[in-house]
């Protein structure tokens, strides 16, 4: 979908809320909408988006250049290094807006200015306006997502021929960064490796001080950025031939994982992906070492919505996109997690990663 | 100085403005008071710092392990994936206070549920408390910035050696990243490499279609953090001898510098060292060819207080450590800037960067 054809369905959902202006600054709402990222610094940019009128992108002078001009779209109102942004934009908003949505990652000390600015609004968050539409993925956004799933398939796949054994947490963390980069990523997101115990905590941050070695079971859970959209992964891999009980345990894992992707239909409630593969875990008696959501939403960002968590009831569309990662994970002792992306279309959900989903065996 | 001295120093502030309660959450202020930085994700990390009684770090069950625990400083309380973080901080609060100072950039979504659940609360920026002690550097975070900007001055010094024609901006860009990486920074925050008329926006992204060539004057501005601390350094480099213009004008911007450098003494307000650079350039004629500020504070932070610009009356302080980059630009021909970073001290302004200034001639 074009620019203009997003900012006509954004100004549609602001009539449905009541919303008169939104205003949107760093995060990746602004990008969805104008192709234009602001910078996350000091100095304020912001889209004021009427309901109805024209649109201004207010931008530093000094980053005005890197704006690219498109007149239908936004107006440029730029600032100079010693004007007042918020003045400016209160005063944008204050002849007709009552109620502002603002972006959600806007920092606070933007929104507490105008607050003060303004003080007869009232704000909201600007996800309620954006979300629904961005979480619907259209053709172009899965095809995106598809190749940055299929870049960071590589990687994994060829990280089952590499060498484990003697090198630290931290130098493979490495080369998984430098693999998504050589496979066309723009940025690493995260690239979590995990060894043995270490693994028993989902968000490890990986180490120069732990060594590898045999026997262990390694957790590498990676993702970047690629042409705007999030690539993310989870596969495990083991030094040596891993023992029965790491081979039982991480077959109850696929179950829940491959349970929890088919639950993934168009109309299905997002809480009930959850549940699916939590059954199957606690079934086999490790509901309590399963200790995070299954699934969060993924697009222009590596976690968006929707979220697979109990308590969202919110039905799957056509074009949702979001990863299905149930792990278990014993303290002191090791952690293991498989995740994939997967599409909800009308013809039942679609797993955009290939890679081997079995514990690959490493030296 | 210890955490438990910054926490000190917080609470006497809190105290003089009389701030009940400090919420802190993504940003560089958390990690300043207690080694611990939150994840930039959705699932809040808020540490609850009121002004007297124990200190609590509000974290998500899944990330409780990254923090290191540190029970005289503050206590970790959890919250699982099905919980509401934000109610759980507004308990908190709610007891006692009436006004919260809340981290500068926390997201915006985040401040919009706190001031919902707390009404009776007035929120205002935790900058008031915490920037004005941040910004006075201590011994070791001087040593720690002078470490940072010796790196990035090896590379800008190995830089003069390197070709640069025939090159693609977007490949010396890499090629700085990859260099400040071998230096020792944990990561690359930003590197500029602008060509010819490309130099005359001074936040110009490198592109992967403009090639450099003979005759061009490429601006390279390049910083990242290094054991937590920031460094940032602009030096020009020519390809082949630079036209007399170039060379004359570049005279001008090392006179602006060294005036701007010379000004930040101790008990100068702030505003003053923008101007002793700004009146060189405007008196050889080059004022509206200077579109920004002078300088900015640096520290955990890229950019950070004090800033060096019209209107900042505050007066510089021993330990104060901030950028003086004055630049001229012209638009659709070339652009230039040089900068270093310098620390206030009672003996006089020290400079950081040691890297030659005068224009590299490059192959």
């Amino acid at each position: 979908m074009t620019y203009g054809g997003r900012i006509q369905r954004v100004r549609a959902r602001m009539s449905e809320l009541g919303i008169d202006v939104l205003l949107l600054s760093v995060g990746p709402d602004l990008p969805y909408l104008t192709g234009y990222e602001a910078m996350p610094l000091e100095r304020l940019t912001m889209l004021v988006l009427p309901r109805t009128g024209d649109a201004q992108l207010v931008v530093p002078r000094l980053e005005a250049p890197r704006v690219r001009r498109r007149p239908e779209l936004f107006g440029i109102v730029t600032w100079e290094e010693t004007d007042d942004p918020v003045a400016l934009v209160a005063g944008m908003i204050r002849r007709s807006a009552r109620r502002v949505a603002i972006g959600d990652h806007t920092w606070a000390r933007f929104l507490l200015d105008l607050q003060r600015a303004v003080p007869s609004c009232v704000f909201s968050r600007a996800s309620e306006v954006v979300a629904p539409i961005r979480m619907v993925k259209d053709n172009d956004e899965v095809a995106a997502l598809t190749r940055a799933a299929h870049a960071v398939d590589g990687v994994a796949r060829d990280m089952r021929a590499v060498g484990f054994g003697g090198r630290t947490e931290l130098a493979v963390h490495r080369e998984l960064v430098d693999r998504m980069l050589a496979a066309g990523h723009e940025r690493s997101n995260f690239a979590i490796v995990a060894a043995g115990a270490n693994a028993a905590s989902a968000h490890h941050e990986p180490t120069a001080t732990r060594t590898i070695a045999n026997g262990d079971l390694v957790l590498c859970d990676f993702g970047g950025t690629m042409d705007g959209y999030c690539s993310d992964i989870t596969r495990m891999f083991h030094v040596g031939e891993p023992p029965n009980e790491v081979r039982d345990v991480y077959a109850v894992l696929v179950a829940a994982q491959e349970s929890g992707v088919r639950a993934a239909t168009v109309g299905t409630p997002c809480e009930e992906v959850d549940a699916a593969a939590r059954s199957v875990i606690a079934d086999a008696g490790f509901g309590e070492n399963f200790v995070h959501r299954v699934g969060h939403g993924i697009g222009a960002e590596a976690h968006e919505d929707p979220y697979m968590v109990a308590g969202n009831t919110r039905a799957l569309e056509p074009g949702y996109a979001f990863s299905v990662e149930p792990g278990i994970y014993f303290p002191e002792r090791f952690g293991m997690r498989l995740e994939d992306i997967v599409v909800a279309t009308t013809d039942g959900p679609v797993r955009l990663n290939v890679a081997p989903r079995d514990i690959a065996i490493v030296a």
